[in-house]
């Protein structure tokens, strides 16, 4: 067990290519950079490959330089693995602000980040391909064995309007006019798809929360006395959900 | 209700003077700069003051420059309230995690933020008045009443040793080997004061573990199968500890 705390400096990637046995995936030239330069690791070096649909496979560095590298795929270390079907929709937020958002709630376990525009979101554009490095860097640290599916932006009307019905939708409701989070999850059922939605800075117009209460599959949600930034709403109840009705209780991996 | 949901644009600022009816309350000069700067407030113009003690006030400005401005205080918004007896313990990080950390916590409630020194712990030093700082920024926004408590860094043997056994000490387990958040949290009692600890991003050896583990005061808790970084591990505590034994259920502030 002494090793059970070593810190988990290994390098660990995400990559495209299929992993089975015997395979070469290639590194990006910012993975290679990543792996050469920051985990100083060298041809014949161990390093940790996920692809999102094979679990995760040990492997070796067969070339690294600037332009990119290679590495053999050796041997499983974890099979794929169900994970939580989670939805964030989002009103973009300004740079350092949707950073720390796809950044935790990639952590965090959301399976979907999807942006979306609503009436007082002061930030029309949004850097999809930002987003997804940034979804799989942090996905890559945490030990995830999926990358969250980064979506360009939409209107909320046309997300709602096409929500599957059966799909629970959480909205941070700042108006206190919710829910409470820890009644609304500990009543959850236990490990079915559900989406989450944060307002914009501004918070939502007081009719789109109207609206928004009145479909069917939403449940607004209380999150305390405090007035909390979106992105501090969607960890917590990305947070408390996971805790209450997602994989909470599940252990982490076993290390490498 | 139609202004239930109007964006809370209104200055917040945290000043040290007691506020009662008729007080005057010094601006520093950057909160002279953001009155008047980024919030375009001139003579007149009103603002939200708080202390710490003596709950909110509405106050107007009364001069405003460079060199700070000054706030006639007029009439008692919020009356002071209780809040949550939570205190963080966290080894520091470096820069772009620790200010994520203290605004976050600050928004979640927490009383108290205490660095401690543990044997990882990779940044041997804090600014205590940047952490102050931002706490107060965080405070100001999040409509809290009171700033929390920054200490100076100390040792995590240290801050053991001074200890009240009485207050539960809830430690953020990254081997998995805790109790559920879920569960720890359930089953504890509300509104009580408790601590949180958050290791360094190395983690802790797993010998300081063991021996966290045999103080009767602490409960290890494990954050599910992803592995959290420290900051993210301090959110989910707090989060968790709030939705279920803190004050989840309170409703936000009143409109001013």
């Amino acid at each position: 067990m002494s090793e059970a705390t070593e810190p988990r400096a290994k390098a660990r990637l995400y990559v495209a290519a299929p992993l089975a046995a015997g395979a070469v995936a290639l590194l990006t030239p910012d993975q290679a950079h990543y792996a050469s330069r920051v985990m100083r690791l060298g041809v014949g070096d161990r390093l940790s490959l996920f692809n999102g649909r094979d679990g995760e496979w040990r492997a070796r560095v067969k070339t690294v330089g600037r332009k990119g590298g290679e590495a053999v795929v050796e041997e499983r270390a974890r099979p794929p693995a169900a994970e939580p079907d989670a939805i964030l929709l989002f009103a973009p937020l300004k740079k350092s602000a949707l950073d720390v958002l796809v950044a935790k709630a990639t952590e965090l376990g959301a399976s979907d980040l999807r942006p979306v525009l609503t009436r007082r979101t002061a930030v029309a554009r949004v850097n999809v391909e930002r987003l997804r490095a940034q979804a799989i860097e942090a996905a890559e640290q945490c030990e995830r064995l999926t990358v969250p599916d980064v979506r360009p932006m939409e209107t909320l009307e046309r997300a709602l309007g096409a929500w599957e019905g059966t799909r629970r939708l959480f909205v941070a409701d700042e108006t206190g006019g919710g829910v409470a989070a820890a009644d609304a999850f500990s009543a959850a059922p236990r490990a079915r798809p559900v989406g989450f939605l944060v307002g914009p800075e501004g918070g939502f117009e007081r009719s789109e929360l109207d609206a928004l209460g009145r479909l069917p599959f939403v449940t607004r949600v209380a999150l305390g006395p405090r007035i909390l930034r979106a992105e501090t709403a969607a960890f917590v109840l990305l947070a408390c959900w996971q805790a209450l009705a997602g994989d909470g209780r599940a252990p982490p991996p076993p290390r490498a």
